[in-house]
């Protein structure tokens, strides 16, 4: 920590916050300027907030300079994670994997075709909800546990990973049998407690950015879940709110190489909710490659226009397939590879 | 809801279109202007989401007009709502009302020695958290039931109700003997499975506005609670994230006359994690109550500068009796008035 | 400056940004800690940008010390700033002063009719525009010159000070005989050529913040114009964009206090472009006065419902006047007065 | 203009909202609904500001239909508008063309320089600033004519196109002989004057967004522009300013597929300006191009370290170069071709 101190701040004044500062468990290296004097806190002090020495008399600045996240950090594993799941599929390697399905599970009929659709594309993981966060008390909210469960046989038989999103700690238990992976939702990037439990699962978690939270915050997230042991997680950029309401967030296309740059972990990109209409979604997955995705994550329905929820962002079938062929001109400019279509049976 | 056709529409668009609301459940009326088509769709349709239309063919501009909360508007109730507590507090009458005390309950000493300054100072309920959110896995976590017990115990001496936050549905039975106003935080604002939950106790609540949500989902997360049937319900203010960064939050004094104007709930400003910092606090917690707040809630501890939590943006107890005084000098500007000082025994 | 180095960085990294810091004009102090190697650049170094040192191999951290702006910090005179009128008007001292009128000049009638009605009331100016800004080039542009004379003809009859907005520089010349201060708009905050001719007027300047701006640039902005030589200067809280759309902008409270602790510039709020709407501006206008601001800018109509321009912001006259008297209360709370109401003469 | 009143609306309200919009020149088609009465408001009115509209009695909610910009939307020009300079080069045609340079015009030496790499890398157009609009009075700030000057000499004698930013009215008849394209910044770009002066000039304009922008009120700022009678006009996205700090703006990727569907002109992106970082540049110049870009404007300069300004964020030439190889693989996937290297003279 760095306390700048103002111009004219009496020596008195430079005292006591030096004392403060030893007794968090600072070593104090003291630079007197020709106009300020700069008070340089090393070591490893124990829990304070910096925020309380910004308010002590004759203080102009309080700099943290640690980052306050440590395991998330690129450093601590410099060569970056990559995820390896059961059937091998691997996020953060050579390829970039697609994740793509409906909203919600709405019929078993809608799920099995989903997935066909998605596989024969070229994606390696079905998405789509079972329990469904709505702001509204009077919309739909999901077929519960036996959406999970026709998830898990369509996963059975299409060899197609699925990926679908806990909303809170009791539900984790139900959903392990069914599902390869958790996605934790944007609302819940904060829920603390949710967190900390998902840290004992040994299961693959997909952390969402909150819509108002910074890059820093996303990364102290994901060390709550690193902290209790899991490892085997990835980050997920989805847009931002911003003052611009043309597209429901803006999706924050830059979080991607800056988190490849401040962390070991991989990263997701969701152009469906990140714009929230189904013509932008192209555009923004092949933008999230482009700049340098480990994944893609994209809502995709049979008919979106009869789907329960986002609708207005679910891609047709065929648009996603169109996509895919774009996405695999890109990839080698970032030298990767996109997996080719799938043969998948004839319904 | 209104569609609006784009100028070069054929008809061909405007009947698929028209054919499309009256599937969701519209009666659509149908105006030719000179330069555009507009279809106003009228009646009770069923759920649909009307982001669906903005795609179909043909279509400039969707606009849904009637607002997507019913009971926490002011329709509902023009004259406004009092929640009243068994004590006889009244807030959304003719006094604002004043929460106050330390972020966290820390000690039995602590919250006792905070009781009776906030009280002599005019303030009729103690805050404090016994379970706390914190961002960073490392940070305090809370003196959990034994801080509620110690909560109950001062407001029972002290005549003092009792808020304290509420994180997860598990906490509600925990939590329901010891104490008397249920606090949401801005981070759990569009956790709806709680929410859905606290609309069946029987406890008043205080809804905190989340750090990136509108008005509008303020007052949807609302409608949450009151669908449930629990009406003793207030909002509040507590700043939303902006790109100034001098404060911590941007507190949005403004929302405090437009939930006046669209909603009967009361509203609760709380300048403290509004600004994040004590020298900040007095002038938004003035201006708060000079837009016509129905209440405060502030923090204040004993000795800010040994706060475990949030110390930064916690008042010396006297500033917060010289605040006290000054908000004395402005509610009669909106005729209101404050409770004056009272006495205490001596310690 | 400060630049904390990456915990792996390499000696030979280290004596690179040292070196570099040196070339810019810094001695440097370096502190090696357990963790990480910390430089403090103390002196007076040349021009430079800070943010070339965040690219140097191994630094983790660059944060600039020193606050770049040095005439508008309070340091320069902690006693604050009060700018006097040549008929004894002045901003900053005891009186919170208000200044009213319509957005635009629209004629002899209008401009009369709204001064006899502001001065009544307690207005020390006369607000209003001769040269209008608008957003699309359809609308109303402004009286221009005839504007100006009718403003300084209306200025000399009732005694109130004249301002209006400045759009460029070839209007200074033009305005400088008929008004009493500029008023820099918010869409010209950066406009740095306008500013730098305005530090060599000797006419007070209001100076808006931009509806982006961050406090430390509008204090950069005014370091233009102190530049220059013109103390004469006040700053302009008037609403920033925000995610929330309910009012047009996001008026930012807190910034009063904030530049009354970073500043010794006076600070005057304009609610009714903070807002946007009539039914808030009054709300606002009371919050500001409460949160310590040293004057107020509002709009007012004789007939908002016929104004040429920003009608939905301007208040009635009535309106106007119940509002002065409910600021009378607020006032002595921050220690304050307002002025009373003048008699004017029957029209 | 649709205006919905509200659920307990009387008939008289209703009468004089409906003679209103008679008054300022509407067509008015009333639908009564179960619930609320829906005005709709069809013809051509004159000029007035529909928030006035939202403050009469009984109303609850105003929609402006049809778009406040009419020669900048995709309807005025369906096929798209291509911008031919002099030499053939076309800007919104199948070729994603490249602008690149130093952020300032340094010295002959530097600006010879950085054409020769630039052209090599296959770019068509140098970039480079005379005027330089620094937010600190104490920057650089230009070398004004000369460098006008010299960037006309290397564009002859390379075929480079010369764009440059221009400040202010007075400086359109300094800059006409030397340049190729007017560069508008984005702190002018609701500098109306300038706008309406650079209507009447026939060179292509460059006009970018402004750092707190909507898109809507960009196409309004090039409304401004096409109204005059220029039609060689170009947009461009260069960041907005949102709660993330860690870049310096927020690129707003999804601007380039959104301008796409709303207007005819061409859209370039500005990486450089949009990340502030180097680091950061080719993952968004590659997120450009592969979210459907017309162009691109990168800052390169021959040393960075040694830049007089915005050193941080300019490419080293072998970055571009690297850059370029990389585009063009990803525009295949877009149906664009980026230009080939280019021979240059060894120097």
């Amino acid at each position: 920590m760095i306390v700048a101190m103002q111009e004219n701040a009496t020596d008195e004044q430079i005292q006591h916050v030096v004392a403060r500062m030893v007794e968090v468990g600072f070593n104090v290296h003291r630079t007197t300027g020709a106009v300020q004097t700069i008070l340089a806190g090393v070591g490893r002090p124990g829990q304070f907030d910096h925020k309380d020495f910004e308010l002590l008399g004759g203080v102009a600045e309080v700099i943290r300079i640690s980052s306050p996240y440590k395991l998330a950090g690129r450093n601590f594993r410099p060569g970056g994670t990559i995820v390896t799941f059961p059937n091998g599929v691997k996020i953060g390697g050579d390829e970039v994997v697609v994740m793509a399905g409906p909203c919600s599970v709405e019929s078993r009929e809608q799920i099995f075709l989903s997935a066909n659709q998605v596989k024969a594309a070229g994606a390696k993981f079905l998405r789509g909800g079972a329990f469904k966060p709505r702001s509204s008390p009077y919309s739909f909210q999901g077929m519960g546990l036996e959406g999970l469960k026709l998830l898990r046989e369509v996963g059975d038989e299409t060899g197609l990973l699925i990926i679908t999103e806990v909303m809170e700690i009791s539900q984790i238990e139900v959903m392990l049998p069914y599902i390869d992976c958790f996605q934790v939702g944007a609302r819940n990037m904060q829920n603390f407690n949710l967190l900390r439990e998902l840290g004992q699962v040994r299961k693959p978690i997909l952390l969402k950015r909150g819509i108002a939270a910074t890059i820093e915050e996303l990364l102290l997230s994901a060390e709550y879940i690193l902290a209790g042991g899991n490892y085997d997680l990835m980050l997920c950029e989805r847009g931002i709110r911003t003052y611009e309401t043309y597209t429901r967030n803006t999706m924050d296309i830059s979080a991607i190489p800056v988190i490849k740059h401040l962390s070991h972990l991989p990263i997701i990109a969701d152009p469906s909710h990140g714009t929230g209409r189904r013509d932008m979604v192209p555009a923004m997955a092949r933008a999230s490659v482009a700049a340098g995705a480990d994944g893609l994550i994209i809502e995709v329905h049979p008919n979106p226009e009869k789907a329960v929820s986002d609708g207005a962002q679910s891609l047709f079938p065929e648009q996603f397939s169109k996509l895919m062929d774009e996405l695999r001109i890109i990839a080698p400019a970032v030298s990767r590879t996109i997996a080719e279509p799938a043969a998948v049976p004839v319904a």
